[in-house]
């Protein structure tokens, strides 16, 4: 690798921003050149434009402390030469501007329009908003479950006439969902699916859910969750063939509720297969589960992305979340189900596995693929 | 009514008994005449008995501050005369000692051989404990769903020779379980439930769960849980004819989780009927439910045993769990499942509606259909 | 009593608002009608204008949740005729519209010019707010402590030219902290205080203080709270002389947190007095202290307003908070301090007595000295 | 360092033996090769041993899993040749059996036997217990604070003829009020203090506070703690001359709670000086503040052991608690106080600052200095 590849990252003082900073400190192939934020923040240094916001366990990290920050608008990434930059010389980048490619942390509300804008003038952008999710050109991406999606990134840039592209991943929620499900459905076929979410309050945002609201207490609704939740793994588990998605047919029902935790989001599922299972083999699938992160040995990716524990008691949304630094899924209580065939418990760190962490593997997986490259 | 019942709390110092003291202030048909504790608590005043342990958000009430606690014996309690005890004159109450039924707040691990040694030797028994539930001439009795199994009373005595007898109230998650099925299984018939549990603390009981397990936290498990859920719902919504119960056919599926909330167990719940039902339909059949305690104006019976809130954003465990005293079941969110048909959120306060209170609606039924009388 | 006294709620949407509808419900003085709140809720009906704010443990009571409400105009509330508000009838209170007196729950950055406008048109009014707490002319009252003090309203009306007059209760950590100091102070001379506060999320209001901010943690600053703990007992332990208040000689420390509780602010409180003192006679002090309301029977007053707790482990905030409906402020620990001389522990419901209630019981006293009538 | 030097732990199943574990992974001086506990657990594998009481959010390292558990007898240690340690060599250690020294994370009930017999038998003993701290010839040690302090070894190994000895950390509140204290005192001369403490719940062990006991709730009183607040600092702020302690002249007043937090402990701290200082100058003591930790650059020093954080709103527990990994303590708000002169707020982390990392520490200062070496 001649040189790190430079990344911007919009959205960059919200809470899925701030988890990018903290998972890239360090990171071996890639390093932050750019962050951008509504036009509020702009013009402001990072450390400014964040205060009062910053609401991570650690310092705000010094590389970015003092960068001046960008609105969301390719046409200033582009011109950043005159805008001062740690890190980045004048020379460098003359044609994208500040970066490589781009992560987005966007709220859905500013995603659509913004992650389209740069994707047109030449960016790759690795998003976690919702907005592109579902499109047909669009990957929907867990390498551990489909890398092989990427494919169709070509297609994409051809349809739209882009030369960058847009990559997402999945709710929250549906990536350890899909995960834990994944080894059991290519072996035995997954044809139901009934999933209860205990969701930590970290995946509101900030300043999120009131304490008033949440404080010894449980609420059944998340806005929009259900209908991702229900929808989003179909994707993820289907196939990719002549660039087009087929789905998975696979009927999921979700019911999302939050609950008084920090992070790690909590689920109980019961399945049902298409060819008949036994609790030990399933078990033993999750067990050597290894995808393409694991074979390729990419930078972000846990050793184990399924962590099966035996203990009746586990996993534990305290003990369990931070597991491989929070980019495994534990699993536990595999047992049989009077109605279904199957349950079990499925844990996943939300803001990690479930939003940065998942970005960042995305673009791992890309960068490894050819898809992400220095300019 | 002549004069008020006299009862006695068996397990009386443990968070079940303390329930039953709270809510029995003020009954206007029973009065506290006796307390009985371990060994360990007899001969002391309950106050001093109860020390460090009353875990009640009001103080330990003025008539029972200074009664002596007996030993959770039936020969204590029938030569109680030489034991002071406030408001019971020595003359009274020759045959059965200081009371005229019992209620049972003891641990599974006592509540089998002292229960029936009450019921033997003629006390009626209303339990809390799971010991007697499944028992074939035993009612398990939620009053809006079975008061008819009261009438296997006088079978369970022939059959045991008791003068006295045993009546149950199923586990915290069935009664609100059961209470929300009722009326939907009475005209479309259920035949198969998904129920996730998020269970309070206060239902562990005292010590009960540890502050560093529940912090921030939620446990996939608790001990002996999911086999109740999956098995008491089927005596109670089941048939009794000839003196033996029929178990419904319903296949129930339970997964239980403690949460970081102090009262009321929160049930996400999918169904399936054998008759085509609609969710408007569903829904004004719960609306209208009323039960045989409300029939019969009990005194403890909530004025609406089945509250359905339209807001997608309740039921809530801390605003909906005291409704009409704690006593009325709470529901939400009904709609259309995918997979089994129809989906609600369902939430019962555990040590009232759940527990306490479940045993003394059972108590009221009892005493109106003649089971329960002054000797 | 002829009728009850009509009142209106300024910021009636608010979660002091809200503390006011669920205190007066059924309260044998008053009864609400008029509402009112910011312009964007005028007009509608309050059901509808505090939709999704509405945080209270009990449903909006049936007698205003139809009530339309106001803008918070004195003309408005003049005109009222015209605006359709359930119970009062066209004809009455020709004078000053829908109430006899308002009670105010607004915000400081409204409160100032709003309650202005409505005590120059003639309406009493009993705010929460800090706006005109320490105003030489305006009382700031606890009627437990320094019920004399209203003897300053005819004094401000004449000064300011206004027919109506405004009162005001203290923030809600200094309400314990004077109650409890109150009987020490007269007797004793209390010379020197230092206070540490661990408060309630309640305290600041919805959405108030976000969860991600408060789980497993402390806050150790609340805006602007330290200044008021500081100077407002200063008022209220002193005289009024001659239309003019004589602040106490006391040298205030205070130290305010924001901790995980819902309701109850905790306070640990040391203190020096001027004349010797004895733990057991202050014990004995505080035991024994009744108040003007106390005498008077207000409606609103606490039987005991300082309750002590002989237990170590007493008063805590879930089990002492809602002392006789929340009204008593409970006290213990009292002991020896190298430091100053003596310390204990305090607790107060902020949202009742440090808030709603304050108000109430202030209008209660108010009415009974003749500065509250029927028109 | 010609190799390791070996540890034993002595109460290795609790709390703050788990801790001790979890700290010694990987460190440069130290490692495990014994684990002793009650003789319940003896016998045992650590791992069952330590079952269901595991509560570290990491799991039991490899290395200590399959070690076998220990009697807290020195006979067995020294005889440790037939039981099976990972990592000991037979004919290693002839003298003093399996380590060169023992951490004490017992409790005090056990801990004045025990941690004499290992003295007496030879074994330094760095000892978190309470049991021996106020001894005459124990060092009270912080290293930043009283490292000379460590020079009464001799001392009490002639005194009480022990050719091993014994050497104590303070009380978890102790030691982050101590390390504020010291710069101010040893420039100004600290005279009064006042503290009052928030403490987590981990400070009270497994099962420990009980979850019914702290939800939304505060608890005025830890049984035994604020003596130890209140003379511990005294020994520690004091001077050692000629073999004997002279104890500062402070008078400490301090009042302990118990808020639901999990790790760290919060103080508020207000101060009096004995020569005049003013705010600013204090800060700057406090920020350029070193220890000899810092100066001898041990493994576990944090860089800056006091850190000063200018935003009002810092400390925050959650926030600063792990701080260079929990052995940083964060001080803010430092600012005039009306009554004694100064205060602030204090945070450490009670388990590791206050406990088990206090412990290490302690370890590497006694090897720099020569009181530990390998036999």
């Amino acid at each position: 690798m001649e040189r790190k590849l430079k990344v911007g990252i919009l959205g960059a003082t919200g809470t899925v921003g701030q988890k990018f900073i903290i998972l890239l400190q360090n990171h071996p192939w890639f390093e932050i050149t750019a962050l951008a934020a509504s036009s509020e923040s702009a013009g402001k240094t990072y450390e400014k434009a964040v205060a009062g916001r910053w609401k991570q366990e650690v310092d705000i990290p010094a590389n970015v402390r003092k960068m001046t920050v960008l609105e969301c608008d390719p046409a200033k990434f582009n011109s950043h030469g005159r805008v001062r930059i740690a890190g980045a010389s004048r020379g460098e980048g003359a044609r994208f501007g500040c970066c490589d490619f781009v992560f987005s942390g966007l709220d859905a509300s500013a995603a659509g329009e913004i992650e389209k804008s740069f994707a047109a003038a030449g960016y790759p952008v690795i998003s976690n908003a919702k907005n592109f999710r579902m499109d047909a050109d669009v990957p929907l991406l867990v390498p551990e479950v489909n890398a092989d999606h990427a494919a169709i990134i070509p297609f994409q840039q051809k349809r739209r006439n882009w030369k960058g592209f847009i990559v997402t991943n999945p709710n929250c929620v549906v990536v350890p969902l899909a995960m834990a499900l994944k080894p059991i459905h290519q072996k035995y076929g997954v044809s139901k699916v009934m999933v209860t979410s205990m969701q930590a309050v970290s995946g509101a945002g900030y300043p999120g859910v009131a304490s008033l609201d949440i404080l010894d207490n449980i609420i059944p609704y998340i806005s929009g969750e259900e209908p991702k939740v229900e929808t989003e793994p179909l994707k993820l588990l289907g196939e990719m063939k002549k660039n087009a998605f087929r789905f998975a047919k696979i009927k999921i029902s979700a019911q999302c509720n939050r609950v008084p935790t920090k992070d790690g989001h909590f689920l109980t599922v019961a399945f049902a297969t298409k060819k008949p299972a036994k609790v030990g083999d399933i078990k033993k699938l999750i067990k050597k589960f290894k995808g393409e992160p694991q074979k390729m040995k990419l930078p972000s990716a846990p050793k184990r992305p399924l962590v099966y524990l035996e203990d009746d008691f586990r996993p534990q949304v305290r003990f369990d979340r931070d597991r491989e630094g929070g980019m495994a899924v534990s699993i536990g209580r595999l047992r049989e189900d009077p109605v279904l065939g199957f349950k079990m418990v499925v844990l996943g760190h939300n803001t990690i596995r479930g939003a940065a962490g998942a970005a960042i593997l995305n673009a791992e997986l890309l960068y490894k693929k050819g898809h992400l490259r220095t300019k």
